[in-house]
């Protein structure tokens, strides 16, 4: 199974909000200092990113019922995010395994892109996520 | 080495808000209709939890020459993190490989563990961070 979000725009204003609350480096932060920074520009946080994605994966990219409960994953930011971009997020359903000893859950792993306007990849995710049976699900 | 940040108190306000704009899942967003989701209450987003790691680890909790650039990583929540609680981040320096082509940086391999007033530990994260050699760091 795979599914696409819709895109969202992600603004130079978007990026240093983010950060100036949760990653306040210079190259996050602060457009200026940024240009003397390793990236040699602003570029966002790998954690709003991270948000940006979650935001795209519950409305609509991820369409489970009873929600996304992330257990544990693995994280990747192969490129960074830059500002003024238009992401969205293609999700695989790598495997589905229902639970040992609660018969109306189960854990899926999902690997999910998120790809900017260029198409560059600026993070993967390979999630665990709990999900009930259909019946179960509320 | 080892690391403790200072503490930070997250408020249900705090996590509302960053649900609406980031993880808009009743059980993060809504007080009310968080009492009939699987966690019963209000819990923060993972990658809230994630974003005030990062704040905690970026202004004093993991004190790096040139920043905190991290590249790749795994993720655990083990438990969620409840509103009104406090938080810290213990990190552990677990590796530090020289980087074999450009002489002047390396990646370390740090183990955060965030933990609540109570002190149980709603996140781990094993991440691979650039660093710089001292004379490089600017």
């Amino acid at each position: 199974m795979r599914f696409t979000s819709p895109s969202a725009h992600v603004s130079e204003a978007d990026v240093v909000r983010f950060a100036k609350e949760f990653d306040p480096q210079p190259f996050h932060a602060d457009p200026q200092a940024a240009k003397n920074s390793f990236f040699g520009r602003l570029v966002a946080s790998g954690w709003h990113t991270g948000a940006v994605t979650m935001r795209l994966l519950a409305t609509g990219g991820l369409p489970l019922a009873g929600g996304i409960i992330g257990a544990s994953g693995q994280l990747q930011w192969p490129a960074p995010l830059r500002p003024d971009s238009d992401v969205h997020v293609e999700t695989e359903v790598l495997d589905v395994k229902p639970s040992r000893s609660k018969s109306d859950r189960g854990l899926i792993t999902t690997r999910s892109q998120t790809i900017d306007g260029e198409g560059t990849v600026v993070q993967v995710v390979e999630m665990k996520v709990l999900v009930w049976s259909k019946s179960q699900a509320k």
